[in-house]
């Protein structure tokens, strides 16, 4: 559905505008309008090797209230009185760079706002790619086909090295991130899929909408003792979005030469009340178990591979991903609100552009 | 220095029996000369692709312990009235397989006896190696150039991927496999080396003798704030030899990309009185750490990598390797006791027959 509150492509790129969401002061707790604004800049000439891009997608992204404080983290904190960035999609429409020609269709890191303007080798070109539905949406190269369904392609095939047969357990499974991580261990040839996630209605969409085997209610307790029942045979890899008791509960029910591949998701815990660990991290030597961290860079060469894999399932339907999208660069905050309140059903987009 | 108490390899050749010890209880508690006893039988004829060995050494180890209780663990507990095993070095006296030849130094499987009858395939042929009092003895295939040596490289150079210019942490630093750790780690460029033992007198063995850069007490407590006095740039690889504490603080202190081999003590741990786990484990995710638990193999592919390294090393007097060494088979028990009290200097080994 095209929606007339939003320009074309084309109508962005005869203006040499940039409107864009700034970071007004560091919210105290949840954030209000107050803490951003919107500002409209004139941008300058192209230089030697930048580009020009009208985005047509923005993300919005939990991460991002954690760069709205000051201080150390894996990713550096916004600057006070400067425009936000995170990722988006776009077209190129200007170009100083033989290698990223006006028309190219890139991913970058200049979100939140409707206009970019950087280095051409900051980007990273995209792939024409469909979906059952035609080709496929800017918007599900911030989720599926974007870092979201890459964090689940990398970490459960070459973090955690999933093999055909293996029995996979997923946290966070109703999440943008868990519920592709689950879907690509079945297209992958896993043995048993297991989910968890919060509460019976989540539940059944884990394994009713995405195909999982079995998922726990975690809101329920003792998910030491529902992930026994649901892994008769124990599991071969967990990919970790959550940590605390589901970390132990996975170290405790591994088979020897257990992998988890542990995602961004505990670093969200707060440094001032530090999570008590697995009580039986003496099971890492008795079973040979592995723990990996990683974080998923933004310009990484596998990309191209995860693409590959990830085209033909998109354009076959083999692979389930929800979105939800508010229109136009005017509703950034807003959907970043609703997305840290729970309003979205999967990834949470903004599109700030149509094609012609 | 040889010891008129035991015999040579050919007294032992000469007879077809094997002197060997069996538990005869499961040990409540500390074990005493109750729980087992002596015993001399015939050995059968040799069946096709077998051989018989006269051990020179016999390995005692802690893990021993763990294996005269019933109950799952990662090594199978022995079996009440049959003979104990464990490592052992020894000489081939007769043979029915082309593979080992009689006069092949071996190390296998069946310690606890002076004359040990199994499969050729189950046995590890020995090279010739040296160190700079001559010719390498059999009880040094039980330590520096056994498994301890090998559980040691193993863990630093293959599950760690220790390399040139890492400051490395190793707990149990003033134990067989510890102290070969913090060797191995400066023979291959390690930039630091940092080691943890309990109190002062192994705090200066380390440093002094193992040559490590620095030593934590960990007797005096506050494990992690040592090692932050210790590592001021942090540290890149961990060598575990006791969990808890020190992997909390390892954790704490690694850099981006950290790497954590974790080796068989931890799993001592009582499972009925679980320790914490790490209160930090959401740096796996913003550091990007790898923690990999392993159990050497006995018979692995990798050991003769090993060697090729330890061979050259041992022979320029590179590396100290310190053990403690009983004599006669009958001593088994008590050299197995006083490695229990701590009576050992280094590797705990019993020789059990000298070379004619």
């Amino acid at each position: 559905m095209v929606s007339m509150s939003i320009p074309t492509v084309n109508d962005l790129a005869a203006s040499a505008r940039s409107t864009r969401w700034v970071l007004a002061s560091r919210p105290s707790g949840w954030p209000t309008e107050d803490d951003v604004r919107q500002e409209t800049v004139e941008l300058p000439e192209l230089s030697d090797g930048e580009i020009r891009v009208v985005n047509e997608a923005i993300s919005v992204d939990p991460y991002m209230r954690g760069r709205m404080n000051d201080g150390p983290s894996y990713v550096p904190p916004f600057e006070l009185g400067e425009p936000m960035d995170g990722a988006a999609v776009g077209v190129v429409v200007a170009s100083r760079s033989e290698d990223v020609p006006e028309g190219t269709r890139v991913l970058h890191g200049q979100g939140w706002r409707d206009v970019a303007q950087l280095s051409a080798a900051k980007t990273q070109k995209l792939p024409d790619l469909r979906d059952t539905e035609g080709p496929l949406a800017a918007s599900k190269f911030l989720g599926i086909a974007g870092m979201p369904g890459f964090t689940a392609w990398l970490g459960l095939t070459r973090i955690a090295a999933m093999q055909e047969g293996d029995t996979v357990f997923v946290s966070g499974a109703a999440g943008t991130v868990g519920s592709a991580v689950g879907q690509i261990a079945r297209l992958k040839g896993a043995a048993r899929v297991i989910g968890s996630a919060g509460g019976p209605e989540k539940n059944r969409i884990v394994t009713e909408r995405y195909g999982f085997d079995a998922c726990l209610d975690y809101k329920r307790g003792d998910v030491m003792g529902q992930l026994g029942e649901a892994a008769p045979n124990g599991i071969d890899v967990y990919f970790d979005n959550v940590g605390g008791d589901h970390l132990e509960a996975a170290i405790q029910h591994f088979n020897d030469d257990g992998r988890a591949a542990l995602c961004g998701a505990i670093s969200q815990y707060n440094d001032d009340q530090p999570a008590p660990g697995p009580r039986n991290m003496g099971m890492l030597v008795t079973k040979r178990l592995m723990l990996q961290g990683f974080i998923q860079g933004f310009y990484t060469e596998a990309m191209g591979d995860f693409l590959a894999e990830m085209g033909p399932w998109l354009a076959a339907g083999e692979i389930v991903a929800d979105e939800t999208v508010e229109d136009g660069i005017d509703q950034a905050f807003d959907a970043f609100l609703g997305m840290m309140q729970g309003r979205n059903v999967g990834k949470m987009a903004v599109r700030t552009a149509v094609a012609d």
